[in-house]
């Protein structure tokens, strides 16, 4: 193996490659590390893959870099630990060497001037509500399943061309799946994972302690015992060959408990082997549909870096998607990524513009399940939990995995943050899909929201001005907190908070359109009164001498936050006008968020000093993806002379962040250091889908 | 924590604590090293255990050395890297500091001045066929769970003590039991495996980042998110307290492939829960097995090294059994430590005193296993497969997971000794039980072994002279080998190799008994001929010169080898006094073989110079210890004035082994360096459980 000389300073990244609804990943793309097929893990694998090409029998085999150099478990049979040899005979290809392009739904590298190529694809589209699907359907969009290729093209080659894709799996062993199944060629970990193509003249199973060079074959050339396996193709001398891989995940029985509940998919897959044969059936299909998706991002208007986030975004949303069946009915989870909490509010509310897309029965049944079991009562009224659980387990009725009492800061309740959640998933949702039924069925929880809310303003009408300043009783004698609470506390503390403040007033505008189409006239009323109530209150707070508003409206705070304007993307999306146009009916607290924002997107302020990225905060180098997404959408489109070259120019600075290791080695990472590029936190996750705004523009 | 000063140099081992046939193991007692609840591994999991007591609340916690400094997951959630703190506030207790007895169904630890004590049992004892248990009898045997006790005397003490057992499972979380089941205080990791005690006032649950002092508690003072766990119990001031502790596992559905099936034990028990429960209302009677095991053991002739030995064979040995249902039947299975392979021949027959003691259906079973699915027929008759299959991975019938082709050394094909092998565990289990019917059902079989026996020796029967000298056609160009294949060609070969030649003369002496039981006049007879012929061709090989024989028969091989005697083990369990007698039939070559093991059992011979230990062969320095404690019964029954002071000393010298890391942190390990102690192979395995003949002195 060729030691890389230098650390890759430049692009080196994991993708995670998921089905949709498995909880499951086939993570590679990070130059000389692991990666391969992890079940519900909160970051990558560590599987070697081999995946290259071997130009003549005397050439070495040419590797991507996916490996790390593997311990051949030789010695531990032989009791000989004096050799203890790794595979030799393979160049890791450096970046140099090849390309690597990331589409919406597909990962490809190409090398050896174009004539290898190797492709993941992991194709996403509109999937029906689960609650009424058709078997066939089910299998369809449900498989847990990946497709990809493996291609050469030795039309101008004098002999043939090996390609290898294979795993390596460390301590543990494959076994080739023609033993279940004959129309597999490939291996599988277990009954759980695995990874075939069609059987056929110009395949070959390899295993052994050294897949490049096995030294021991059973009577059919493997050697079951050993942890190395692969897939062998030849591509004759004047040929060009492409070969379909399917990669298949497979968890059987119940996953989860305190609500009990299996993978949807155990319905119509009866095991592994039945989804690898399905993948490999449907392979056209499969391919076309994410030909489909590729073709959509690259004909958008966005640039290559924004296509680029998009793009990583979604592949870590759909590895932290799980579809499960509970009780005779779907279940629908996207689970924390590395904290694999579940269905955490605060993300539900920003995956909502992806998932009204591609699956808006996703956001209704988290509604539901929210309503339903993971809501309360404090002293004040009506809120939802943080989150539904951790790690495949729901959290007793009404509880969180995260909340903790009588703590200010990370830990604490998010009371008033996940309330407005509800509300605006709720109205968001019924607006978008038309779902009048629902709108209806919810009327009472709504007005219950509605009266939540006013009463966290006060719970005397008199002394209210719509900003939130009364903590649950949850905390104790602790403090709320909001969805920001790991960055300083001018985005952490929930009372007297301008991000939330914003995010309330979209709530009331959005109460007042669902309350109107319910025909209820007074509460739309009370909630149009309220909002507007709440936009001069905030206008009140606007420092004149600096033009910014404060992030806490409490303490002399000074801090500069970017989340001010996130409360409008609501209105924006669902085209209320009135609510979002500059000289509508919040004029004045737009002309000084219009300052606000515009003074913020400066170098030093909240666009970083050094590396030009966005920043939640001035005062806080901990920044968001996610939520500069989110923010760069409304930006653009609510204020948009605030995009001062500086600001527009740090899509790229975004997108380095995620393709370099800092980030790069955990696939798509929200919380993010904006003077390094580091991850700090919230890796492998899924929340980036907010770029999905993007399209909208 | 105390980071030691010093490398351990005493005693540190890990132990597997398993119930019978779970393929499931909690390992712990290697010192600062993690360990805890392993399923189907091929060693120690890595979990950090907490167990220990803290003597008033200003003191620190004192705990047992079973855990490496954990890293606090909090940054991830904080974004703040900069403080990762490990748990503070506790000593790592020094080997000096506590006294450990592992009995051979328990492992205590004291410290305190015996104030503190700890302990895990794994109660075994005859198990009835699975086939015909009640439900009750199944849940009682089969049960995949192991019992255990936390105490303190506190009746000296002033203030309350408070006693800790924990799990910190780093990446992964557990959860509390309670919200499944309100009679069990614990945490589980998923449905997988938990720790519990019965819920009651002095027992808290406890779970954060840093079990000991957690931060953060949510409503009910846990943390869910957080990756460490553990139960604290409270012993007031004045009292002596003793908890009861259960460790379960639970693996749902098929869980192998080539045959399905699952666990024997999901067809008694729903869930986890179920397992933990039955575990509480039970503890009695597991703990009286246990003590009941302990007791005999105790009170056996062995001295404390030679208990030692087997006290940890057998645990290994229960970590290895895997009771698995198949098609509406039981299917046995004895797993390979660390290679993992399935019903290893070589095994098997090693396993059977053992096994036969406690549940002899699992030799019936394996065997009828190898005959209707693991047998083949080479070129000159029938034999069996090496093994079955690899980490739940049933191979092809007729094929193992091991044997390759066109090779010589390891990994070749073991045609002659696994045709032993099935003759020998036939013939002792058939006598050992009585059970006339099946040897009648296997009259065939035996019939057609007896007949690739001789035909191994030689096709034409004028040239016969008892010994192998005909290698397997699916050898090819290879060589046949046996299960000494990782020694050097002393042990390897199978041709003309004195090990297998005294082996066969076994197999000829069962074979003689067994056709005689089954009126099988003509055929007993020829056995009987055949056994008298190769003994007499046998002391043709001695060299009178030297006083030893030749290991192998060809090309001047010098080496020497203890397993010269290990075939007179089968007649010598069985009693058939006439070929074991020193002046019975076989007087002449039993002078011999006293000369030879008489002067193998020498410094610088089959003791090793430096160590003193005992070496299977002369020229290598990789040992098996099942071997050797198969060879010192036999030396000891039948060549006792071979046992010379040094030869007697090296049960000490075998007990440091496996009380040392260098075999310890693997548990119970065969393969070890005769030079040095360390393991080269076969570690967390089985095979150790030979020493139960030792009970038979």
């Amino acid at each position: 193996m060729t030691t890389p000389i230098a650390p890759v300073t430049g692009e080196s990244y994991h993708t995670q490659h998921s089905p949709f609804g498995a909880f499951a990943s086939f993570t590679i793309g990070l130059v000389d590390a692991p990666g391969g097929f992890g079940q519900s893990l909160r970051g990558p694998a560590r599987q070697n893959i081999y995946i290259g090409f071997q130009n003549g029998p005397e050439a070495p085999w040419q590797l991507l870099p996916f490996l790390t150099p593997p311990k051949s478990q030789e010695g531990a049979f032989t009791g000989d630990t004096t050799v203890v040899q790794a595979p030799r005979g393979f160049n890791a290809l450096r970046p140099a060497d090849y390309q690597r392009t990331l589409g919406w739904a597909s990962d490809t590298w190409r090398a050896d001037q174009g004539r290898f190529g190797f492709s993941l694809l992991s194709p996403f589209g509109e999937v029906p509500d689960p609650a009424k699907m058709k078997r066939a359907t089910a299998r369809f969009h449900l498989a847990p399943v990946i497709a990809g290729w493996i291609e050469y093209d030795n039309r101008a080659g004098t002999s043939p061309v090996e390609l290898i894709f294979g795993v390596g799996n460390g301590d543990d062993t494959l076994r080739p799946l023609g033993d279940t199944c004959a129309d597999l060629a490939g291996f599988a970990g277990g009954r759980k994972f695995g990874y075939a193509t069609a059987p056929g003249r110009d395949v070959a199973l390899r295993q052994g302690f050294d897949v490049l060079e096995p030294k021991f074959r059973d009577y059919r050339g493997l050697l079951v015992i050993a942890g190395e396996s692969a897939l062998v193709f030849t591509v004759p001398a004047g040929k060009k060959r492409r070969f379909p891989l399917v990669l298949g995940f497979y968890a059987a029985g119940p996953v989860t408990t305190g609500l009990e509940s299996a993978y949807a998919y155990t319905r119509v897959f009866t095991d592994l082997e039945d989804v690898l044969t399905h993948g490999l059936a449907e392979f056209a299909r499969y391919e076309k549909l994410a030909a489909r998706r590729d073709r959509e991002l690259a004909r958008s208007k966005l640039d290559a870096d924004q296509q680029f986030l998009l793009a990583q975004s979604t592949h870590s949303y759909l590895g932290n998607t799980q579809l499960l069946w509970s009780k005779g009915k779907p279940l629908w989870v996207v689970n924390e990524g590395e904290y694999r909490m579940i269905n955490t509010f605060d993300l539900t509310v920003d995956h909502l513009f992806h998932e009204l897309q591609w699956q808006p029965w996703a956001v209704r049944d988290t509604l539901d399940l929210f309503s339903r079991r993971y809501s309360y009562r404090d002293q004040l009224g009506l809120s939802f939990t943080h989150d539904m659980g951790v790690n495949d387990f729901f959290t007793p009725a009404g509880r969180s995995s995260y909340e903790c009492d009588e703590i200010d800061g990370c830990f604490s309740h998010m009371t008033m943050e996940q309330l407005l959640n509800w509300v605006l998933c709720a109205a968001t949702y019924a607006a978008k899909t038309g779902d009048k039924a629902w709108l209806r069925a919810n009327k009472k929880t709504l007005l219950a929201c509605a009266d939540s809310l006013h009463r966290r303003d006060h719970p005397d009408p008199a002394q209210r001005d719509g900003i939130l300043k009364h903590d649950t009783s949850r905390a104790g004698h602790g403090s709320e907190i909001t969805t920001y609470d790991s960055l300083d506390v001018s985005l952490g503390q929930a009372r007297n908070n301008l991000y939330l403040a914003v995010k309330t007033l979209g709530s009331w505008v959005l109460l007042e359109h669902a309350f109107r189409d319910l025909g209820l006239k007074a509460a739309a009323q009370d909630a149009r009164a309220t909002a507007d109530l709440l936009a001069r209150t905030l206008t009140t707070k606007f420092e004149s001498d600096t033009g910014f508003f404060p992030a806490v409206f409490e303490q002399g705070n000074r801090s500069r936050i970017l989340p001010a304007v996130e409360g409008f993307v609501y209105p924006l999306y669902l085209g209320y006008r009135d609510a979002v146009a500059p000289n509508g009916r919040f004029a004045a607290l737009f002309a000084q968020l219009r300052r606000h924002i515009g003074q913020a997107l400066q170098p030093g302020i909240c666009l970083d000093a050094g590396t030009g990225g966005w920043k939640m905060s001035s005062t806080s180098t901990n920044t968001w993806f996610s939520k500069i997404a989110l923010a760069q959408h409304v930006v653009r489109r609510l204020f948009p002379e605030a995009m001062s070259p500086a600001a527009r120019a740090a899509d790229k600075v975004h997108a380095d962040w995620q393709r370099r290791p800092g980030c790069g080695r955990d696939a798509m990472c929200d919380q993010i250091r904006s003077d390094s590029g580091e991850s700090c936190g919230s890796r492998y996750y899924p929340r980036g889908v907010t770029a999905y705004l993007w399209l909208d523009e």
